[in-house]
């Protein structure tokens, strides 16, 4: 084989989940589409490769210095939530549940992944909360084991400072269905159970 | 969002069956390894965008006009190999079962897909067995309605013309089991059944 597709393959082989097998059916459709998938795909990377970058505040990608939602003077800026990767802000952008402003981790604590304390930068956190007279911090790491213990580690460096530190609920999935799920999720869900009337 | 971000994940959702949520998670890992994967594959597609095409006698790709494997004079010269679609071919080549050359056919006949017998440009291969002294052709289309169709229309065509023409076998995948299989592919197998002595 050629190496400029070995080359394309070997690359696309590395987005995350794409495997030899399907990086070769990526290589193939692209070929077959150059003119309205590759070449625009090719500008695409480049134009964002240059571009895009971390927002200065929060930490989302945009191309611009501070990112829009930082920029948009529309949503709330007493509450701020905490994400664990700019993958989740987006998640949380669809749901249109949060209309106030982010901040991006960047990972969780974690001793297998050597992500220590000194990687979450803490200090902006609150140089932000000071800043930006932040009330709310909703946070919204993920409910493993090391989501958790960033969850603590930051509700321990933010407690006595007079502002509200909340944490998203955990419970039963909507549409989930009792017997397919941990009991670790039952027990939170049992615990906190909501009254009717 | 900003459009160039927009555009990078538009353009990545093209990717064969790569919906919405993988395309953005393309997105952000590509925009956090921008040097080492990012800007590679933007140019690995550039390059093989403009330097890759269609081998002029089988229509497999590659960067050179005629492909490594009809340049390759330590392959068998008097087979060829019928196949539906290069990654087909491709993995035929991985399985180092076949050392002659292919044809590749593009598609199969299809009313649905309007796919006709003009698409299948059986001239060329015709052309090809007289230049080339082919002695077998392989027929290796798939064994669907459609695929079956262009084996018999190929055949059709090439039947007394002094050659050899086969088609791969079909029956029970290695490492399947019987109770997973349908009617169709048992039938195929007892039919085909072999003598052990």
């Amino acid at each position: 084989m050629s190496t400029k597709l070995e080359q394309l393959i070997y690359y696309l082989s590395r987005l995350p989940s794409v495997g030899n097998k399907t990086a070769k059916r990526f290589a193939i459709h692209l070929l077959n589409h150059k003119d309205n998938v590759m070449m625009p795909l090719a500008r695409a990377l480049d134009d964002a490769a240059q571009k895009v970058h971390k927002c200065e505040i929060c930490g989302n990608y945009d191309d611009t210095q501070f990112c829009y939602i930082c920029l948009d003077t529309t949503r709330d800026t007493s509450v701020m939530c905490i994400v664990e990767n700019i993958s989740d802000l987006w998640s949380l952008e669809e749901s249109k549940v949060f209309n106030g402003r982010y901040q991006v981790l960047g990972g969780n604590l974690s001793t297998s992944a050597n992500y220590g304390t000194e990687s979450i930068n803490i200090e902006h956190i609150v140089k932000r909360i000071k800043d930006e007279n932040i009330r709310e911090i909703v946070i919204a790491t993920s409910t493993t084991v090391d989501g958790q213990t960033t969850a603590f580690y930051i509700m321990d460096h933010l407690k006595n400072k007079g502002i509200k530190i909340t944490r998203l609920a955990s419970g039963i999935p909507i549409g989930g269905e009792l017997n397919y799920l941990d009991e670790g999720t039952i027990t939170a869900a049992f615990n906190s159970r909501k009254e009717f009337f």
